[in-house]
């Protein structure tokens, strides 16, 4: 068997689990997002902070994807959601029975809202349906402006662009205008935020589209079919 | 063929080709360092200081990885040196025959030293032995203090490892003795460095830990076999 057999074996594979759990999700009424960027941008930060907003609102639980470690479960186990650790051992991404077998453990049932947060890495989750209603990409302002041009596949697959740390702004070369242009190349329909998890700057704009979209996809499931 | 033949079946073919390229490195006496980190962690930044800081002292020659764009290799090409781009078009990591393939260009016969700047990546780079003499891993202060420990296989690979973006200290939580302590923890023997290619601070450690390697490639080609 080659490599492009191969891959594209495990591939059709992860369409189908990740298949069924879109269907799952739809039939409940959950909304999913695959949270996916280099390691450090801030995506655990930003899951903080969006628990935190909207505690007592949404149901939402949380599936975290490392090689090592469950600190980012623990993060957020802190504030109160439901969130289990995958630990891919050495894996670059998360593959959707992998997520579906996490969602198997107590107290991921009724949720209005899952997180999955990917392994640290702009370029492996990128191909892996995870079954989510739509990918975020985060992009943190010390990472530089040249990031979309550099993994366009990301960019371009992801429905939501969120540039991150921009407390950080006036410390770095990072020209907001020029990365929004290439975002919007790579991706016209896209949604583009800029926030500051950490100041709570921007950070409206992300909880209202959560909102929105977690709306629509409650209507959805209650619709007759 | 199981997916576990076809890895070690790949990793074995780039061993191969890492061992030869070894052999030529060590005949020549040419020092080469293999870059690894996130995408923007400041790899191409460093590697432009190091480039303007060693001009006239040493041969330099730089091997850019990367999945899309020549921007990293025209950025080197600015200042003089030699600098081949190699584009994965989507694979998460560098490969020795890509290495080999890229050194056959006009400019790389007689260099001191060799940097290979590797995909931005913390997981996939860490397998492929490019034939380099030793790994840097670069970890900027904003990508946050808990990473040696979600990505050890790299910080325990990697002999030298570079705190970088020092000039954003005061602005980020990372406390830098957090981690000194997981680098050494995972790399006892390593050497640890901490900088900003932007104000030059640090700087010296990293330059005179290169020319002294540099001088112990060619006192070991020259000395009889």
């Amino acid at each position: 068997m080659t490599d492009v057999t191969l891959r594209e074996r495990v591939l059709a594979a992860n369409h189908a689990a990740a298949a069924e759990l879109r269907e799952r999700f739809a039939a409940r009424g959950t909304l999913v997002v695959n949270l996916i960027s280099s390691p450090g941008s801030g995506k655990t930060t930003l899951l903080e902070a969006t628990v935190t907003r909207l505690a007592g609102r949404l149901r939402i639980g949380v599936v975290e994807g490392d090689i090592a470690t469950e600190r980012d479960a623990d993060r957020l186990r802190r504030l109160g959601v439901p969130a289990e650790q995958i630990l891919t051992g050495g894996a670059c991404h998360l593959e959707a029975r992998q997520v579906r077998d996490a969602l198997a453990r107590p107290g991921f049932d009724d949720l209005d809202l899952l997180f999955v947060e990917n392994v640290g890495n702009l370029i492996c989750p990128t191909s892996y349906d995870l079954g989510e209603a739509f990918k975020v990409v985060l992009l943190s302002v010390a990472e530089g402006e040249d990031k979309p041009l550099k993994y366009p596949a990301i960019f371009s697959r992801a429905e939501v662009t969120v540039v991150s740390k921009l407390d950080l702004l006036p410390h770095v070369d990072f020209r907001l205008d020029v990365v929004r242009e290439q975002v919007r190349t790579l991706r016209p329909d896209g949604t583009q935020l800029e926030l500051s998890a950490r100041t709570g700057e921007g950070l409206d704009a992300w909880i209202a589209l959560l909102e929105r979209r977690c709306a629509a996809a409650r209507e959805r499931a209650a619709a007759p079919r």
